[in-house]
């Protein structure tokens, strides 16, 4: 900040000039003191400088009497879940009110390693949205597969310092912390070289071993399911994520544990969101609206959607309407369905009546696209030679990330190759590397996916995202993973070694470049034609759940590019069922 | 932190390794969700390691069940009004919970300058408390006096890098603030430089003010008197230091404004605070206890003292018992006294029953002593020609900081000089430069002293520390400021031109380099005297009544070593009346 603009918004402040705008008549949500306050907001460039009356503002907007409120922040997302690029998600979620979000690009750097990073970066600065990132702690995310990327504490540092970074992401080697392992210290060490932060991601971690997670610096944690395990945390002075995405649904239980005594310590995270989800429910709007509805004092809850977690990740510079802070502002409806009319980003008007208002300035792609590089496949690279017909499969269960380990008794062909049987909903699913072209391929049986004919294939696979391929037969399937090569990655559904639908997603296999709405209708009419043509069973998400059949480190049994993965046994198994 | 010892708190922290210290069977008090918990405490190296049951430890000390409390943070403080040095304010305050300050050594630096910081920085480093410095931010404090030193933005750059120094302390000149002066805004784009803190000092600032104070990033505030005050300093998004020292007494009335809601906007701060009052009544462990007595549930005031001021000062390491931060704990009897049984500092046991125990090595003062710089004074430069016997006199009010200006009629001599009537109760005083001998003395009469007999002289006096005299004539007066010359500075009762009483302060003639025990008790004794032998008013505090005469800021009328000063026309006036 230079002097003359200190000297300027002093200036301001003190009424001694205009504001460059003021916003009339606002109940302004004061999150410090937990009331809401009638008065005028007076901006000068990206900062508001007053609160109060009679401000002279070179431009002026009238609130009407509706409330003014800090911009939303999600404490923790992927972009990348929702299949769009940063530029699209800021057009769909900041006319919803939210301002900042912290992202962990956890899979694009799974894929393309700090060049992923780089792309996030730059395509941050495309979007009114402002994007704070976390450094990917794990990337691969497991030693039980083949990402695209290495990331360890050396590599990380060329880019660690950017101002955009706030430090490691989810730390979800909770083991390795716990352990204090060689490289999980030497990231640890790294960031407080940098004097960043590090976030958190442990399931069910309690205890002696908390503690240890804990001492090692780590600030929060989005995982919590219950309420005894988010008053744990607390208790050792985490701050607790709460989250509300398209896939884990944390938020009405986790209320239940949010009290006035514990409330600073609260924060409000999507984790996953999808485009519909978005569009359906919203962004962080509507994880405000199910803190109404449960009881919770509407400030209260924009206090932890706001404050608190600008406050968790010393974003000391929003959070709140106060002089000084970057003019992040809401103006809400009500304080009930918090309904955006308005919203404003360091100053400006950016979205209007829930339309995005900034052109869309697309970032260069070229750096992350091609990622789908597998040259040596062919349909023998999915051909079996079963020494028995009595195998180990996956079950999907409703949610479609946590699977059961089952034995199965299947119809093999002379070869030892698996024959599709309609009656026994069963099918074959492969993983196929697809970063280095190691020509890895993971083989194994999926049950309750219900499909009938053809092949599913996926660019998009917890967390190396390989190609995941399910499919009736080792021809579609096979031409569903060539398809995928040919399109650099995305969704395809194949009928009879066609393609019948696809979603393209050019930018690291994993995400398009399309806008969300488009996004959002083509894989709802993807989702149709699964159903339709391939008769996958309308329990389950014929994508989503896919993807998720490749993530080794939750349990029962998975499938990696390295084959079957046993999550009791922590090991690789057989195939074949003893 | 080296990676073998971040190793070794994880290891102990999951229970693999012993600790060095385990605090067994604590009532641990947890200011993250406001309960009381039952648990052990390991502790390695200087750190938290874990929280829980079952800890192995080199050494074990049982709690016996009492409290651990994270150890108290005073946010704001002078220790040069305590009278004794850093070092010997550990020695009186650590016994009795506190184991961090927040100081301003804004005294020193209006005499000794940046030698006077690097004094109290070294001095800090040989004391178990942990004493975290302001770079004062007004010295001079006030452009109608002469100070010892002036500390510019440029000046201040040597060390506002050092890792003991948050920023700037409390921004008095508040008036520059607002009204965006030059220098100020050096200072402030100073600390925004190096990334640090700017904590404020704004008595009655309010609406556009008040905003523009705060949009120059001041942080917080300690100057309220009433809920109201604070009340909007909070929706403005300050701290609010409640104050209860030696002179100012807020505690009791703005704990009325204390909420469920800005409880974590609320710290607790002494100001200045005398070793008597350190003895009498405590230190932080008093402040508990008024909130306590006041209604307050003792963790959320222990939550004030620990917790919120850390966060606020931004120091991560400390505030709350938690794996990872600094092993700063206290053992407490009950939530009700606040008696501090034992008291940890980095993992070391350095207090119990009340005694200090490490031994006190005192920080060398050579480069701060001698600082009583007069060689050109004699009887005459006390001397009045005065033109009327219609004279402007200061009156001492009850508090003795606010003054009252009065007229009086005075017995002059055939030169015009005072003649002392002890039916009046109206004496001379002075104040004499005494940092650059530059010769300047500045007289006039003081109403309400009661003083009878000889004189009293001072080297403490707000803010420049120049000499302060009261006396009833010129020479008594001018032997108690030779005196004080001779013993550089302190305290000093004359009568009959003898030394009936005095308390050296060598340390830039404020500060004692004795202990508190003995300040006190010399003080006390002074007092005595100053009452029984020269008949000082019983309603008056012999010697801080005088010490806050020369200050010009505060209303209505006071002496500087430029003359008499009249608060409502801010300027200059002359001695005699209209």
């Amino acid at each position: 900040m230079s002097k003359a603009e200190l000297k300027n918004l002093i200036d301001v402040a003190a009424g001694r000039k205009s504001a460059d705008l003021v916003i009339k008549n606002c109940k302004i949500v004061n999150v410090f003191c937990g009331e809401i306050e009638d008065g005028d907001i007076a901006i000068v460039g990206n900062k508001i400088a007053g609160i109060g009356k009679d401000y002279a503002g070179k431009k002026i907007i009238d609130a009407q009497g509706k409330f003014a409120a800090p911009g939303f922040i999600d404490a923790h997302i992927h972009i990348e879940s929702s299949y769009i690029s940063p530029e699209q998600l800021g057009k769909i979620i900041v006319p919803l009110g939210t301002t900042t979000i912290i992202a962990d690009p956890h899979e694009i750097a799974n894929v393309c390693g700090l060049e992923g990073m780089k792309y996030m970066l730059g395509a941050a600065k495309k979007t009114a949205l402002n994007i704070i990132y976390a450094m990917p702690s794990c990337v691969p995310a497991t030693p039980f597969e083949d990402a695209g990327a290495i990331l360890e504490a050396e590599d990380m540092e060329e880019i660690f310092g950017d101002e955009n970074i706030f430090g490691l992401g989810e730390f979800m080697n909770a083991v390795g912390v716990v352990n204090a392992d060689e490289k999980v210290l030497n990231k640890i060490l790294l960031a407080k070289k940098f004097h960043k932060l590090i976030d958190g991601h442990a399931p069910n971690l309690s205890g002696k071993n908390l503690n240890a997670y804990v001492c090692a610096g780590i600030l929060g944690d989005h995982e919590c399911m219950t309420v005894e395990e988010m008053q744990e945390k607390i208790s050792r002075g985490m701050y607790i994520l709460i989250r509300e995405g398209s896939a884990c649904h944390n938020l009405r239980e986790l209320l239940k544990g949010v009290t006035e005594k514990n409330l600073r310590r609260c924060l409000l995270c999507s984790d996953d969101r999808q485009p519909k989800t978005i569009f359906d429910a919203g962004h962080m709007n509507s994880h405000l609206k199910i803190c109404v509805e449960e009881g919770l004092n509407p400030v209260d809850a924009i206090q932890m959607a706001t404050l608190n977690a600008a406050e968790a990740f010393k974003l000391f510079d929003r959070g709140a309407i106060k002089p000084g802070l970057r003019a992040d502002i809401v103006l809400l409806n009500d304080l009930k369905n918090f309904f955006a009319e308005k919203v404003f980003i360091g100053g400006e008007l950016v979205a209007e009546d829930g339309n995005y208002l900034p052109k869309i300035i697309s970032h260069d792609i070229s750096k992350v696209r091609g990622s789908v590089r597998v040259k040596n496949f062919s349909v023998d690279s999915l051909k079996m030679n079963l020494p028995s017909n009595k195998v180990n499969a996956i079950k999907i269960l409703p949610g479609g990330v946590v699977t059961k380990k089952i034995t199965a008794e299947i119809e093999l062909d002379a070869a030892g190759d698996f024959i599709f049987n309609p009656a026994q909903d069963i099918c074959k699913v492969a993983v196929v590397e697809r970063h280095h072209d190691t020509g890895k391929v993971g083989l194994g049986f999926l049950a309750g996916y219900g499909i009938k004919f053809g092949a599913v294939a996926v660019s998009v696979a917890h967390d190396s995202h390989n190609i995941i391929v399910a499919g009736v037969n080792n021809f579609e399937m096979a031409f569903a993973v060539k398809s995928l090569i040919e399109m650099e990655g995305g969704m395809v559904l194949v009928k009879d070694e066609k393609i019948i639908s696809s979603l393209p997603l050019p930018i690291a296999g994993i995400m398009s470049d399309d806008s969300g709405e488009q996004v959002s209708k083509n894989l709802e009419r993807l989702h149709e034609i699964a159903y339709a043509e391939l008769g996958i069973n309308k329990n389950v998400e014929p994508i989503m759940t896919l993807t998720f059949m490749s993530l080794p480190v939750i349990p029962e049994i998975k499938l990696t590019d390295r084959g079957l993965f046993d999550y009791e046994s922590f090991n690789f198994i057989s195939i074949t069922a003893e």
